[in-house]
């Protein structure tokens, strides 16, 4: 046999194409499993329970579990929600950490990534004219904008903006300025200047 | 459902003990797979191929197909390989580096990891009680102790040599210095007292 087995070479090149992971991180995770079998066989049970249990919202995006039909999550469920506000996240992690917060009562819509033009990520690979149907057909009144205050982010905030002109929808984006417990010399110009303009009156 | 649903709780968990991996980055994972049904899936059939195709070699440590029954490694199976000196690596990345430098054709015996006080690793946990046995049971004449320049690795070089003592067996170890293409300004002063501890005579 070669000097890296044929079955773990194709393993190795899956799990270094994982985000975060590169072909020697991958290599260390392959090879610890290997050393360990019972890991191994709980990781394979895992992923086998979460690929037969778990989809994704065919409204929202977001995580549902596979036995409604069509999958529905448990956002998109609930009817207590304000179901005219929507915001919009990249991720679904993102969506977790909003609901955390718990001051948002409205639903979501998660794009499953950002526009990337470094990436050759379009504006149709991350569910953007999903978002335009639904506030078509959901009437909805807000869209929050809440992505990355990345080039990507903001790239991906722009084209929604465009794609929802003219459909008569008021569309916001989260507030810019200092995060709760930040220090003024420890902040970048950018978020002082942002911080700066938009100063808010307290007396 | 609870923010994160329990089959993807459980899948964190076992990502996030990886080596490398830690909750947050065990989140980016799953969720990407979780996007991309496709490549769980594909991510599922491998591990389930290095499962049920590979396994630890029963003499050295070594990877080994599992279709030789006792699982035997290329190495260990090679008769032409001198099998009288023995390199004690940590792990198996460790053997594919010796073995890609082309200038040993000896036996390995693979740790498995190393010894650690901190990590709760004792030496009966990383193959050096089966070490001894080989050394004992086989006419090994050399032992050389390829292991990390580490703490643990250093740690685990000293019980070997104790455990190893009396044996008649020469134990040598990787020489230290000055790695190839290295500027002398660029060294830490371990490396450079090494080197000059050890120097050697060229004229």
């Amino acid at each position: 046999m070669a000097l890296v087995p044929l079955p773990l070479e194709k393993l190795l090149r899956q799990l270094g194409r994982l985000p975060g992971l590169g072909p020697r991180s991958a290599q260390r995770v392959a090879l610890s499993l290997l050393q360990r079998p019972e890991k191994l066989g709980e990781l394979q049970k895992s992923l086998a329970e979460v690929a037969a249990q778990l989809a994704i919202c065919g409204r929202c995006g977001n995580l549902a579990f596979n036995h409604n039909a069509p999958p529905l999550c448990e956002v998109c469920s609930d009817t207590s929600r304000d179901s005219s506000v929507l915001c919009v996240v990249e991720g679904v992690a993102d969506l977790w950490a909003l609901e955390r917060s718990g001051v948002f009562d409205g639903g979501y819509h998660v794009l499953g990534g950002v526009v990337s033009a470094l990436s050759g990520v379009g504006p149709e690979d991350v569910r953007i004219p999903q978002l335009v149907r639904r506030v078509k057909d959901e009437g909805v009144s807000e869209v929050i904008l809440a992505l990355g205050a990345s080039v990507d982010g903001q790239t991906t905030g722009h084209i929604i903006l465009e794609r929802l002109a003219g459909l008569g929808v008021n569309v916001t984006s989260l507030a810019k300025g200092m995060p709760v417990g930040a220090a003024v010399d420890y902040m970048d110009e950018g978020t002082l200047s942002l911080a700066l303009q938009g100063r808010q009156k307290v007396a």
